[in-house]
């Protein structure tokens, strides 16, 4: 070999070196971008995972608040129509006709209630003597206290409450001692 | 430099150079990897994107169905009391506690139905020489048809039908004419 052919192929391995070195390089810098990628795409894969869950655990919470009150706006709007129909019962009736009617009223009231209890709604308790709870009473008027009807308790219903499950629909009307 | 520096500098070269392309295979094998996990991971990603926009599209119309229906079993329940009030209001009265009761039960009657129709609950139409629906009209009895109530119209109403939207809570009970 000559000393030019050995000078040559020196320069040829040492291309060849630094190709390999710029491939090398070339490399890592892809090896760099695709850890970055990979890393995002895992990263976004589980956040959306945890969103799905998220949103499912929401949805199941919501459709079950839907489900448990679905009747309060249409109970609400009955509440008047008992209202009416316990006033319609308080009227004396002479004749069979009239007892007649009366007994209708009362199948509807019946009907009525026992339809508004298996959706879950019921009286809330108020009567004479008992506790004043702000929550599910209201105060129309305030009475002195007496004796038998200390401070904070129920001295008169003036009208029913009802409430659904433990929502209050309408708070009790009542006469409070004070 | 000797032939013996020579040939070792030549060696070492082609030592680097070897050491480089396993260097550069190992970094090829890395890649290969890499681009895998990146594609694994994009496409587990764009999975879950999906499926969050189907979750999130069926749960709104689940909602809006049962926003939609949430009054049908209490209105349902219903349809029982205003048959009721609707028997009670033919009652002939005498005096004048009954025309008040009777009154109050119109009120009632008249309420509930407003309350109804509020959450989209109306009355089926069905009339005498209506024609015969039988996906919202029950037929209870037949009779034969005549030149003024042909074949398939209705010839009396037993009893009213109701709907909410466009579900049949109850059809109307008719005679129909064949």
């Amino acid at each position: 070999m000559s000393e030019k052919e050995e000078f040559t192929e020196e320069v040829e391995e040492l291309k060849d070196l630094e190709t390999e070195a710029e491939e090398k390089a070339e490399a890592v810098s892809e090896i760099e971008k695709l850890t970055t990628e990979r890393d995002q795409f895992e990263d976004q894969f589980l956040r959306a995972r945890a969103e799905i869950a998220n949103i499912t655990n929401r949805n199941r919470n919501e459709r079950e608040q839907l489900q448990k009150y679905r009747s309060q706006d249409l109970a609400k709007k009955l509440l008047s129509s008992i209202d009416n129909l316990e006033r319609a019962l308080q009227t004396e009736v002479q004749d069979e006709q009239g007892a007649s009617l009366k007994k209708g009223v009362e199948m509807v009231l019946e009907g009525l209630l026992a339809a508004l209890k298996e959706e879950g709604v019921e009286e809330i308790p108020a009567a004479k003597g008992d506790a004043y709870d702000p929550n599910v009473h209201h105060g129309v008027q305030i009475v002195p206290a007496t004796e038998d009807l200390p401070a904070d308790t129920i001295v008169e219903v003036f009208q029913k409450g009802y409430r659904l499950h433990d929502r209050v629909l309408r708070p009790s009307m009542v006469i409070v001692a004070q």
